[in-house]
């Protein structure tokens, strides 16, 4: 794919631009970012997400935040408190503000040190996604029947999701590539439709074999067996393996274990938060409603109907076959812990985060 | 409620009136069906659902082919093959053959025959679903903890399900009627959202307070413990208790049994098969792939993207905690049976088939 999910723009007023995910699959727009509004708006609204998306986006939103902080004159309380607010603009992935962290310490050298570390986060993701993909390809084909597999994905992790090649569909990539792939079952995902709109469009772009399907349809297709591996991407992958993913990953990982069927998760290590012991600690984001009682516009419940709308839920450790990073495969069903002897140990970095 | 879901016309072109339920809840617009054609396609494109309320228009639907047959001179061959197209117009719901084997035997003395064992099948329904509502209600007030409770449904089992009064939905407005209902969980049931279109619009009319929620909300929500029980329907219970119905039901039992939660199905007896001994016998039907990749005439999918579009989902035996029918409660969990001690066995009738 030619598309860049999100790209620097240098010049009087640097950017960040932002192929504006909510457009597409029907429109290739984008959003040029030069102030922190725009970004916190964009990323609010979805226009940009996927956690390691979001990472790049991070990083490169603090380069924003000082040019705009030149312009305007702000004094330091005014910069930090707009980097804050950018660090919070979504409080589930732990990329973004692993990534705000990981340059703010540069801030006090200048503008092109923060951008020269930005641009690192951004290269290091790609990198990680390659070798991540690898990484998670062997594991399935060490796993499954061998012959070609019928993937199951939930969300998008390709590209759009990321700065290049993705993760969980990074793998399915990876395995098309080897002629190791059948036909990937596409959920939806509801309400806001990252799987129908986004991952079908990647598929297709790639010439994988796939069917979308509504995403109760998920637990009886593993059941009645005609699905080989679950492979999914991660928002939030506490110290014990517990993994915040989109809303709808837990249903798969519990169909997967009734039915001995791989379920897989794949993430750059920034989504790895040791500081947080288990999933108990995670934030779980609640969205409006109106993004499930609607769709494109049209009305899908009575006016006036509430709705409970988590856009994550936490998946078990013990429910979990393998945690897929660049720096290794965990399996957590075995041994709940993100640092086994396979994975090479953080070194601890800001409080409370680790860095690749 | 004042609407009746399907109801008798007389006249010189007797009819069935369906309330169109994909009209549902934008307008009330109701569908004159006075002959097979008009029936069938109802049935096909869903103006009328819900496994009950299949049962009444098959039962009907004969009477209204004896009235075509009449009027357009048909001889014997053809009625039986105009009733056999009605019998088989969705093949995953059992009472819709079984309301029509019912009353086939009666064709021979004559309509009126035919239209008065038609009735007796309405009225019996509505009373087995205010029977069954009390036995579900008694169940679940002796499982769950003792204050009001918040439960789960999944696609529409009220009113609109059935000839009147509900199944699912029934034993939830027997608890709230008891005072025993704090919140109700409506999940949206894509791909066609009854459960956003019409359960909403039921328990909305009802006053029983409520929510939407995306289908994949649900098991992470059973697992944080916001949900007491899970009610659901049935279109077909195979003799060990096996269960088709609504694609997403089984997730929704995978969740229950790993957290803990009564699990339970409620239908009327017309529901059991018992010439099916378990799920592996049931015809699951699959729709097409437009219901999948757009919604109100809206693409959410790229163009050209093809679909899994299964309608049912069978969930088995050992993750169901209680059948409630009008003849009492199994707990096939316990006991993978559906002629235990506390259920009256059937009388055998057409083969494979039982009668109440």
């Amino acid at each position: 794919m030619t598309f860049r999910t999100v790209r620097w723009l240098d010049g009087s007023a640097p950017a960040v631009r932002l192929l504006d995910q909510t457009r597409l699959p029907g429109e290739e727009v984008y959003v040029d970012a030069a102030d922190v509004d725009t970004l916190v708006s964009a990323i609010r609204r979805l226009a940009v997400r996927g956690a390691p998306a979001l990472g790049a986006v991070g990083a490169l939103g603090v380069a924003v935040a000082l040019a705009q902080g030149a312009r305007e004159g702000w004094d330091d309380a005014r910069l930090h408190r707009e980097i804050g607010r950018l660090r919070a603009a979504r409080p589930t992935a732990v990329n973004l503000a692993w990534a705000v962290d990981r340059v703010l310490p540069l801030v006090a050298e200048g503008p092109a040190a923060v951008l020269a570390e930005a641009s690192r986060v951004v290269a290091e993701d790609e990198a990680a996604n390659r070798h991540l993909s690898k990484l998670g390809a062997d594991w399935l084909v060490a796993h499954c029947p061998p012959r070609p597999l019928r993937l199951l994905t939930h969300c998008n992790t390709g590209t759009l999701a990321t700065t290049a090649w993705g993760t969980a569909l990074g793998i399915v990539r990876e395995l098309h590539a080897r002629g190791a792939v059948e036909l990937v079952h596409v959920d939806e995902t509801r309400p806001l439709l990252q799987g129908a709109r986004l991952t079908a469009w990647e598929l297709a772009a790639d010439g994988i074999d796939h069917v979308v399907q509504v995403d109760s349809a998920a637990p009886g297709a593993i059941l009645r067996g005609i699905v080989d591996a679950v492979v999914i991407g991660a928002d939030r992958i506490a110290g014990n393996g517990d993994t915040a993913n989109k809303v709808g990953s837990v249903g798969l990982a519990l169909a997967c274990a009734d039915a001995g069927v791989p379920f897989v998760v794949a993430a750059p290590w920034s989504t790895v938060d040791l500081a947080t012991p288990d999933g108990t600690g995670i934030v779980i984001e609640e969205r409006d409603t109106a993004e499930v009682t609607s769709l494109a516009g049209v009305p899908t419940a009575p006016a006036g109907t509430r709705a409970y709308n988590p856009a994550f839920d936490v998946t078990p450790a013990r429910l979990i076959d393998a945690v897929v990073t660049e720096r290794g495969v965990a399996e957590p069903k075995r041994r709940p812990d993100m640092r086994p002897a396979d994975v090479r140990p953080a070194e601890p970095a800001a409080p409370g985060r680790t860095t690749p």
